[in-house]
């Protein structure tokens, strides 16, 4: 039994994505970042970095007693491919272009893509500068894969761990009011193949995400407390 | 033998130090981003995110007769990683901490202190919320790592690739005025424990890194072309 410390984000979604492709038991432990959990000292002492997900796995691949805790979504996702021989290929040269879109979503699409959300959702500071900077980054990544997509239904091989990586950020896009389905066509259509896939479908609201039903630009307004967990003076004094 | 294309950054030096470690091989093609090299069409037929470094290995861990060509650092690490066996360990547990490890430094240490890099040191518009949001967050990645070391000498287990892709963005801290013997003891002490090493000597100034040698909070006074290149229309615009 796998236990999933995880919250309603792109980032939480990869990985009960990925557990419902892969059929594994798992027990949903879930956070409200809103209410600072993401900074309970249960959460700390799985994670030092106070992010979500993290899995704790009581059946570990390394085959000792003890329970295995991983937290970085990208860790999770080739933890539980190498658990399971599944989502990742066999083939080395085609397992490492697959990590290495993994990696490109775990170093650019969520960090980069995260700030737009930022700026445009939550920044508290008009800032045209920056917004237009992460957009502009954000577009420029949908040209990436849409490129890579042009002549195969996946980013590398079949379908793996570096489609799930992207995919629940994608989905997000819209609320940055990026379109794929107006300028990026084989994106658009490697979105619809991967949300047609039951697994996608019951993994991608495993805790509710609301916050995709949001239009386009829609600025959050966070009461002092929750803007102060996650972008403010509790998200960034010292513990 | 390894082809690294590659660019006197901190995402340079971190595969010019692996490589120096593991004792390959290599011949080392260098880019000048100021020029655009990295939209030449070569180069985009090895990495259609037209980011460095990239690896071309003409002795491939796939056994087979085509060359492997890996982009994104973290990839690359784990791919000299596999191909040797070596910075990385063979117990499942620590070498998925090494991994998640390496993961929060490709996800967190390297966009996200690259974001106060370039609010300090390259954007044009001065932006006082984005250049705290990122140096707070610099700040606190710092804490967490300085945790994680407390009690022991590297970031999970022996010296790994985790180690390794940390210290060269932690080398570029002073650039942004972030001065790891005033605060940070343990982390401190890890730099020096790693920056003592022959190899990394070596590697971390494969290409010259005479960026390093700047005042803190020194602002970059780039012509337009350049300046383009990097985070304006040509890096931006339609290919």
């Amino acid at each position: 039994m796998i236990d999933l410390h995880t919250v309603p984000t792109p980032n939480g979604h990869k990985i009960s994505i990925a557990l419902e492709e892969l059929g594994l038991e798992y027990n949903v432990i879930p956070y409200d970042i809103s209410k600072g959990d993401q900074f309970k000292p249960e959460l700390l002492a799985l994670n030092p970095n106070n992010k979500l997900p993290v899995i704790v796995d009581h059946d570990p691949i390394s085959g000792g007693p003890e329970p295995m805790v991983v937290f970085e979504t990208g860790a999770i996702l080739l933890y539980l491919a190498e658990k399971t021989g599944k989502l990742i290929s066999k083939d080395a040269s085609i397992r490492f272009q697959q990590i290495q879109w993994l990696m490109f979503q775990v170093a650019s699409v969520g960090p980069l893509q995260g700030q737009a959300h930022h700026f445009i959702r939550y920044a508290r500071v008009q800032q045209d500068y920056a917004r237009e900077r992460y957009v502009n980054e954000s577009l420029r990544q949908c040209r990436v894969l849409e490129t890579q997509l042009q002549d195969q239904d996946y980013l590398a091989g079949d379908y793996s761990i570096a489609d799930i990586a992207c995919w629940p950020w994608l989905r997000a896009l819209p609320l940055i009011d990026i379109h794929l389905d107006k300028d990026f066509p084989n994106l658009y259509a490697w979105f619809q193949r991967i949300d047609a896939r039951p697994a996608v479908q019951r993994g991608k609201d495993l805790i509710h995400g609301w916050v995709y039903q949001l239009p386009p630009n829609f600025k959050m307004e966070l009461d002092e407390k929750t803007w102060s967990y996650s972008f403010g003076e509790e998200q960034y004094r010292k513990r």
